[in-house]
Formats: C-alpha cells, sequence, structure tokens
C-alpha cells in the first residue's frame, strides 16, 4: 500500500521535532487513526480507585467474564490483550502445534499486515489462498488444507478467517457455518479475526453470537481498538476444547497487562450496553454514504460490496495524488490504482460529504 | 513466590463471575496493583480530539521525543511499547544476532518472571549470573562474558543491568559506568531494564541521564506502567548505533500500539514536568517508612539494603500468612521465609502504619 | 503428493518387524531411493585412519576447500552441512535479518517440502510466487519484492531459486544473470537451493561457475545426496560479504558434523574430478529416454519441459495406480492426475525400458 | 573450553589451502576425533544395493526397530538423526509444550555445547542446577523444579540427565530411578542424554535396558557418534505417551535423512551384536589406565570419578600447554586449571602410555 503522507513509514525516531501539534487531517487511512469514545476514557476514570489485583485477577476483569459470555453463550472464556496481531497470534498458537500449519485467505491480516509476527513468534506456517473478495469457502478450505500425514508439510490444524474481511466484505452466519463444518469434518479448529466484527454484526443485524458460537468458531480476537478504544482486544475462546495453554502463551508472547482493569474497562465500555453496534452502526453509514456519493461520480469505479466501513474503489491515480493531500489514504494497489477508504465512529456526514465533494472535483470524468 | 491471595494464579479462564467488585484490598504485593495517577487520565483526555496518524507519526509522539531528548541528551530515540517484557525483549533482539547471548543477574526479570519470552520470542541465551544483590560487577562480567569466537557457545553481546535492581538495589552512576566500562571493553552492548529506574534516580538524586547515557548505557527499557500510568512503557536508545532493525522487531514482537498517541501521551504526562520524580520520590518515602517500622519489630529482618520502593524481610512463616489476608504481598523464598513488600505512588502513609501495626501484632517476639 | 506405497507417511515409529529385507523395488519416486556410488563408498574407507579434529579443521575439509574453489572461484568458501533443507535454511539465515522476507518460487522445496523449517527455526517469511514452470523471472521479481521500508511487511532480502527447479526445468546462465541483478538492483542477495544443480550443469553443458559464481548468485546449497552421496551438502558461499555468522548458525540450527571428515570426503569424492558431472549425464539421459518413450504412448501427457533428471506427465489414474505397485513413484497433482518421474545416477536403461513397457501396457489409448 | 591447538575455532572458512593431509595427532581431546569402526563401514557397503524407500520406511530401518527392541523393551521406538543436539532438541520438543521449561544439570550439553539450539530452534527455558559432579538428584529435582502453574514462569515438563555425565560420572540404575520417581511425582518427564550411554553401561556391567527403560526414563537419545559410528544418533523413545508429534519434529528441525538406510546399518552394526559395548568396555579401560598413569604423577590431581572414558584433572598450566602441542586435549577451567581427556575405542594403550610418560616428563613434581 502507498501509504498516506502523514503515515508512519519506519522511521519515527528520526523525526525532526514538532513545533505544535501536527494539524489534525480528517480522512479515511484508517479506523485506528479515530479518536477514543468518550465513554471509553469515562470507564477508565471509574475503575481508577485503590488498588487492584494484577494481570487480571481483579473485580473489572471479572466483570468483562460475565458480559462476555452474555454475548457470546456460557463457555465463552475471555482473555484482554494488547493489539490485533497480538490477539490473532495468541489464539493461533494455542489452537495449533509446533509442526502445524494455518489456511487463511492471502489477504489476511496475518499474512499481509503483521510484519510475519506468526512466523516468527510461533513459527508457524500460513497456506494462504487466493480470493477475489476476501473470503474463504468449503470448496477453498477442501482444496488447501490438505498433505495430512505427511511430514514433508505441516499438519493443517486450523482455519482462519476475518469478519469482516480485509476487503471490507462480510461472511453471512450461513457461510461462516459452512467454512467452519468444512474445518471441523478435516479436524481443523475455526479462528475467526474479527478487528472488525462488530461492523460486521451491525451489517448483518445479527447478534455477535450468531457469527461465532453458533456458528462454530471456536476462537475469536474480537476487536476493540477500531472500534473506539484506546487500545485493547480480546481473545474469546468459544470452544475450551479447542486451545491448551493459552495464558502461558500470552504471557511468553508479551500480550499480559498487568494493570489489566485498564484494558478490562473498556472492554466492558463496548459490550456492556451497545456501545460497540453503535459504534459500528455509524462507521457502516458513514462508507455507504461514501460509496453513494463514489459511485456518482463518473471516473471513479467502486471494486468490492461496501458491506460494513470501508469502501474499496478505482481512481485515476492523479486525482488521488491530490486528494490525498487533503484526505489522508492509502493506495491499496498500485498496479491498478485502487484505493482504500475506511469509516470510524468518529467520522462525520460532514467528512464524507467534504470527501465526496472533493472526489467529484478532482477525477476527471 | 508465593502468590498473595487475590492475585492471579494462570487460571483467570475459570473464575465464576464476580458478584460485585472484589474489596480493594490496599497492599504492598506490586507496584503493578496500583490505580493511574490522575494527571495520566487527563493527559489521554487533552489528546482525544479527531484524527492523528497511527504507529507514532502523531503530534503526541512527536512531542515525546523532545522530551525524551531533554532528559537523555539529543541522540536519545525513544520507541514506546505496551509492556516491560516487551520494552526488554524488543530492546535484546535489536541489540543482538541470532547466535548471540545476554549476560544478566540471575535475579533479572528477563530471567525469572517473563515466562522465557527471550527464549521464545528471539531465541536468546541468557548466561544467568548469581549475585547477592541482584547486581552486576565489572568482575562478574569479566567471569561470565566468555566463550568469544567459540561456535560451540553462543557470542556474548550484550549486559543486561536492572535499576533499581530485583532486590530493591541500586546502582551508582559510578557502579554502572564501570560496569559499562568492563562490557564495551569486550564489545558487548548495555542493557537497562529500568521498569523502576525512576527510583533508583530519585533515591540517588541524580538525573535520568546520569544513570544512562553518561554511564554508557546503549538501551534502556524505560518503564512507566509502575510508576502511575495506565499502561506504556518506553525504549529509549541512547545510542543508536547499538541497535538494528528495531522498527520491525517491535512490530513483529507485537509491540507497536496503532494509536500511539494515547501511549506517548501517558509518557509524556509522566515526563514533561517531575510527575516521574514525585511519584518516585514518594514510593521510595512509603519505603524507607516500612522499613523503619519493620527494623523495630523483633523477629523480623531486613534482608536487603532499602535503596528504592521495595522491601525484602524475613518474617515467621505464620505471621505472614496471617497479614497476607489483609495486606497481599508475596513470599520471595519460600525456604527462607523472606517476603517482599512493595511501595507505589499511590500507597499512604496511613497504609504503612497500618501495616506496620499489624506486623507488630502479628510477629511473634 | 499422493506417496508411493511403501514411502514413509509419517508412521515409521509404527510398523511391525520386517521379516526379512523389503524387496528393492527399482522405480522413479525420488533420487532420494537410490543408493551410494562406490567410489564415495570407498572415499570413506580412504579417510578413516586415525584420529583428525573434529568440526571441520580436518585435512580432508582443507581439501575440500580447495576442491570447492577450483569449481566456483577464489573467494568460495564451503561450509559442509547434513541435508538439503539443512543448507537451505542456514543459508538463508546467514544472509537475513530477524526483519526479512524471502522471495521464492510457490514450489520451492524450502515452501513445499521441508514441514515449515525456515518458520520454525528462522522466523522468516516466504513471499511465495506461482509460476507455470517453477522459474522466476526478473519481472516477477519486481512484482513480489516489494514493501520495503514497510514495517507491517518485512523487509525482502533474499531471491532464493532453485536449479534444477522442482518441475524438471532449468536456468540458463543468462536467465540466472538477471535474476540475479534484478535481486541485486532492489538490494536482494541471491540464494540458489542446487539440490540438482549437477542436472543442470550436465544438461546445459556449462561448468558449475557459470550457473553460480559468474551469473551473480551469493550463495549456493550444493547437492550431494541426491547424485550419489550417502549423506551431505554442501553451503558454498560465494560472495562472503552477503553472509554474516554462518558458523554459528550452522551449529545452533544442528547441522555441524563432528566428525566432518566423514561428509567432506564424500564430498571431494564428488567435486574433485567429474564424478558429480558422470552421474548427474547419466541421470539426465535416463530421463530423455523415459520422456522419449512416454511420449510415444497415446493417453501419456508430457507437462514440463524435460531438462535435467525429472519427467512429469499427466497418466489415467487407475493406469498409475496400477503401475505404482511394481516401480514407486509419486502423484504431483491429485487433481490432473499429474505424476513425477525421477532419474538418478543408478537409473539403468533396463530399469527405463521395463518401466516405459509397463506404462504402454496399463495406459489405455 | 581452552581448544586444542588443531581444533575448530569457528574461522574454517578462513583456513589457507593445506598443501596435503594434516599430520593426524592422536590425543585426548575428544571422543568425537576418533575414526569409524571397521564394522561400520563394512555395513554401509552391506546396504548399498538397489533402491529402498526414503525417511526410514526402508528395510535397514526395520531392522533397526527389531534390534532397539530387543534392547529397550517391546514398547520402545526408534528414530534415527544426525547429530546429539539433533537428538536432544528434537526430544525436548516433542516432550514439552511451548511454555515449559527443562530442568538439567548447568553442566549439561544441551546447556554449554549446543549453541543456545535448545532455545533457538524450540524456544524452551533451560532451568540449569549447578552441580559438583554434574548428576541431579530427587532433592535437586524438587527444589529446581518449581513454579508449577506460575504464568509469570514457565511449566517445568522435562527433567534432562546426562549419562555418562559431561564430566564423566555415571549414575547407577538407582539413581536414575530415583531421580525419575522424584519427576514423574511432579509430572515431569525424563530425557537422557545418552551420548555415551553406552560407556555408562559398560562401567556398571548392566544391560542398556537397566540404565533407561527399567529406570523410568522416558526418552534416550542414544549416541553412536562418540562410539564408532560416522555419524548418526537415535532417538529411542521408551515410553510413547511422553512424546507427541516426533516425526513432525525430526523433519522441521532438519534431522530426517533421506537416505535413512545409510544411518540405520550404522546403528544396527552397533547394537545388534555387542560392538557397542566393545568399543565402550575399550575405551573405559584406556581411561582407567591413564588414570592410574596420572595419579602416579606428583602435581597432577584427579578431580572426578573416572567411571567411564573421561578423566578430569589439574594440570600445572606451562605443563599443559606444553603437552598439548603433541598431544590435543581440551583445558575445561581457565581459572584452575583444570583439563579433561577423553578416550576413545580407537585410543590404545600405546597412546595412554605415550602421553602418560610425556605427561610425567612435563609436569614438575
Amino acid at each position: 500500500m502507498t501509504q498516506p503522507p502523514t503515515e508512519n513509514t519506519g522511521t519515527d525516531d528520526t523525526g525532526a521535532a514538532a513545533v505544535g501539534p501536527l494539524p489534525a487531517a480528517r480522512g479515511f487511512a484508517s479506523d485506528n487513526q479515530a479518536s477514543v469514545h468518550p465513554d471509553v476514557l469515562a470507564a477508565l476514570a471509574a475503575v481508577n480507585d485503590g488498588h487492584q489485583p494484577a494481570y487480571g485477577d481483579d473485580a473489572v476483569t471479572a466483570r468483562l467474564r460475565e458480559v462476555v459470555r452474555q454475548h457470546f453463550g456460557p463457555r465463552a472464556e475471555v482473555f484482554p490483550v494488547f493489539n490485533g496481531t497480538g490477539a490473532n497470534v495468541v489464539s493461533l498458537q494455542a489452537m495449533s502445534e509446533r509442526w502445524s500449519s494455518v489456511v487463511c485467505p492471502e489477504s489476511a491480516h496475518v499474512n499481509t499486515d503483521e510484519c510475519g509476527a506468526s512466523e516468527k513468534i510461533a513459527g508457524l506456517k500460513l497456506v494462504t489462498v487466493p480470493t477475489p473478495d476476501g473470503k474463504l469457502t468449503p470448496e477453498l478450505v477442501a482444496e488447501y488444507a490438505t498433505g495430512f500425514g505427511n511430514i514433508q508439510r505441516r499438519e493443517p490444524a486450523v482455519v482462519s478467517i476475518t469478519q469482516s474481511t480485509e476487503l471490507g466484505t462480510v461472511y453471512t452466519p450461513e457461510e461462516t457455518a459452512a467454512v467452519a463444518v468444512a474445518a471441523h469434518e478435516r479436524g481443523l479448529a475455526v479462528h475467526m479475526d474479527g478487528a472488525r466484527i462488530a461492523n460486521a454484526a451491525a451489517s448483518l443485524g445479527v447478534p455477535l453470537r450468531a457469527l461465532t458460537t453458533d456458528a462454530g468458531v471456536d476462537v475469536l480476537s474480537f476487536g476493540g481498538t477500531k472500534n473506539g478504544l484506546l487500545l485493547g482486544e480480546a481473545i474469546v475462546v468459544l470452544n475450551p476444547d479447542a486451545v491448551r495453554g493459552l495464558v502461558y502463551l500470552r504471557k511468553s508472547s508479551m500480550q499480559l497487562a498487568s494493570k489489566m482493569r485498564y484494558v478490562s474497562a473498556q472492554l466492558v465500555a463496548l459490550l456492556d450496553g451497545n456501545l460497540w453496534l453503535r459504534n459500528a452502526t455509524h462507521a457502516n453509514a458513514m462508507a455507504a454514504r461514501l460509496e453513494a456519493a463514489a459511485r456518482a461520480v463518473p471516473g471513479v469505479r467502486i471494486t468490492q460490496a461496501v458491506q460494513a466501513n470501508t469502501v474499496f474503489a478505482i481512481v485515476p491515480k492523479d486525482a488521488a495524488d491530490r486528494l490525498r493531500k487533503r484526505f489522508p489514504f492509502y493506495t491499496w494497489d498500485e498496479r491498478t490504482g485502487e484505493v482504500r477508504w475506511v469509516c470510524s465512529f468518529d467520522t462525520t456526514a460532514a467528512d464524507v460529504d467534504a470527501f465526496a465533494a472533493a472526489l467529484a472535483a478532482e477525477t476527471p470524468s
């Protein structure tokens, strides 16, 4: 991806000292450039009283366990972690052996955007599946989950799918269940990277449980950071028989917060009530608004179904470069000129409208 | 260590639902059971406005770079991470090769309390040095940093020391400099685990720079969580020639925060002004108060010099068990009955006095 | 791949005791099912006299260094190892950093047949390139060696090509040089998996140096086992500036033979003289003979250019299954019925003719 | 250890070309500087006929399975590997989890002489136990196998002992059994590094089974290289319930020989008959002869019980340096002047007598 002008380039050690706050350019680069929902900050203050046991034996994390079970069912167990990569890689380790492989779409975050953490931390082998829309199917599982008992290969142990996908599409409960059946029939467990699961649930109008527990998902990386938290994700184990050693792996993989109440409090703020749904519904609506406006611009082509909070489109390169100076966003594919626009809980209709107007103005028809 | 009654036991997946907040038992188990300083929460709110680039190209992290350079000198570079294990293990990787070993005290956190993250994440070999007080010396470096050019061994690459130590002692600037000279003479770089460096600086009455840059330390894990932050530590590179690939290693080791402004804001709150020093000074004073009171109790023996915010003592086992029911703390050594009491920025004189009174009452003379 | 009937299935711990030698079924499963060339066994006996320094400071390994330099040029350094996976994974580590990726064909042995050793041992991320014939090109290097300076990705560090390829094709010196230029222009080093490089050199009628040193290859995994040795491969470093820490990595990756003279003696037997070339020439000739015979069978389709010692063909499944009972070989692609036939130094014309006759008899026209 | 003059120093890439065979200096540096027993070379020739399945499904490996069961009992399973480090590290992985630790003596080969392969390959944490004689005891197991259920530590999973030890001492069957009971009571499995188990069995006059299966050992690294093989060790699983995934781990740890018949044939030559015992008995006798002679030299002090094929002694440094020029051997401890002399199957009485005479001549009384 071509990075937007203000985005990190791996050189944050060299930046000259700022002479004041950077202009807070509003844009569509990622939902991780958004702010924190005020209710989340309020929740931090509410638990900031006295001493609490560290590492998860605090009262706030106990409350989180209750809340998670209300969403995901009575067997669900929750393990807060720092970030999405941490949630994914700890989950995959707990679901696999040292000799396992993991089947995932080529576009999966674990494959493309985690700097090879799965390989580095866990020595895992990813079997990556090309897909047009970021989604696995039972047929693809059958085709790629092979090599059982062949010591030259690895033993396939996990199918990992992303909800909503990196391409802004969603799996219906039925689609997820079909993948899960295909996985389980072959002895593989199902991991869901749910960095944006709230957006999928909002899009489909179903509870989180319908997309996970009830569809046969074994372990979920539940995303908070991209939906209004400061930082914090949760590994939600839906099928405890599918994991081993998780608490050790979380610690040795450097994902165990000592003052865990402050991570758990954010997750409780999101899940105890409907903040998770409100935030995601709003972000989705802003993406739909942007899609509609973009479709009205001759010279812009929408390239993926807009089912969550992300819009993919092909825009002339010159126009994209001019637009990016005012509204940060990424180029997804240099060769085709495909770009990605992500909306977040704090994207406003005015943000979208201003961007859409600029898009129309900059794009030659 | 025997864990205090409310402490995590690796079983946080099984806890029955709490029927309300746990009693917030105040105690001396660890400074990571403390709360967050109000100024830190205020700093989060102050930066919670609009969009900011992710991964460290934000204005707040830019400000952190300035502040860190004021403390540590113009060559210093700062890389926020999530936790102390992350700071240590990312630092050690960036300072070493795949075939390196790291010389550290046997009591070092990297050896005893990180669930083998150095071995797991980096494949490092720790050469652990027995010490009476948690401190390395030039003589110990000379004795243990050996095996250069011997392919059956590893090549020693780093000396890692802890300030203040796991045993509550501190290195003077001169002691640190002597270790650094011994390391550098042999081609090893110097890492300092400064999870509690503020307590050491407060104890010695010197600036942070005197303990680090000016003493020859190459890379510092600067601790925030135990000194009043919600979470957040910083890798401070004092000698940029001593590291390679750090930004990649931070990411692939799952220690890169996307919404980094919220980690950086806490570190700025601590370091831009003297909050770091006030918090540490108070914690140290509480430890001194506790030491004095404990020394007055016949049957209690102080076992280490109390130079920072931690007190080690031998207490009769029965007395310790009774005390622990009201004031959580750890047993350090089951065999001798040695216990550890840690004070934090939010420990009050009343906390100490109540505990000291109970200690006197419970300990048979 | 479907395994031939007598092939290992990962269950060699359970086999009932044999009541005598297995019938030594001659076949085309792999050149690693072949025997050892008598000259190689003779070389072992010739060096079996007295004590020699271990780990490579022996006289035989010294002689190997000379011989290797005669073949590959005066800068060449040689490091014997146990097997091809070891040669590849130690080489790739020495050529890369902890944060590197390696670009290779999807069909590369490091990707498909080493049980993920690169990921497990080195934490490497393989960027796998689909190819029709197992060969990279400058255009593919340009397309896949991307993401420089992007900390979400890895830094591409090495291009790895296989000579002859897993699909039995060869790179000309010019093709290799073009890939090397494309790699070097981007700062990547070039690794060649030469498990069957002798077959490529024999096919092209050029010296080993023309395919390696002179074509810009930096490090070669030189294959011995598949060309008549008992076991033994050699890492040949053609460009010493391209590697770091190799002797440590060989040891810590468990590829350092203590009684190295007995590995080196085999490699000297192969390279000091033309045994390497005679063996490979013969194996290639047998493959050509088999190809010619197979092309004459209606219902059999040759699917890859036969340029070394391997023939790929599509054969009706039933016919393949019947044939396999008498002549072990692998099915390469279950879906298409593509099979692989490998000839070795000890394949005879009679072997080929008997198999070709059976192929004609079993395949319905 | 100070290396003998002709020993590898990690620089075997730079040696100038030899102008002829090195003088084959006979000495006492290590039993891996010895030659190969003629029966072993003969066994290679005997199996060098025709094609055989690769990777262990050959007739020779089948025969090895029978022979191993005769020695170790009907449940024993055998997995040939390349070298001792490979046997140890594959075994330990198969016996442990990603979050395990391994308790072993500080002097263990896995700790001191494998370049950190356990840490690198498996991410294991070694808990190293100081001992005077290289031997663990039930008391030491009780003291060091701690931290169960503590996620800051690792979960102890394996006790690894060495037979005969790195210090030339042996465990009696009763001593081994006592360690095994202490381990099993705590849920740990028992690994034995038997690189020199033949020497221990010869010393004690007991069958291999008495030291392993019957004493409660779960997995054995059976040593061949130091007892007359060209190369080759075997993982012998005595308790199949103690391992998981071994065949995958052997492959992905790069320890699976393709032409396995040639490794298995050597092990059969050693074990099918009493070659293992004859070789070890002879080496032990030479060590006893050397010990007796050395004890007669004033100024030489024997420092460990000589129970196998190794003698430890303190010799004046100048004398040691003069001796080493003619008879290679290692200094074990630079500080004390302790040296190590190892005898092998091909050490002759004349070798010992010549060395003893030189020792007497060079050592000032």
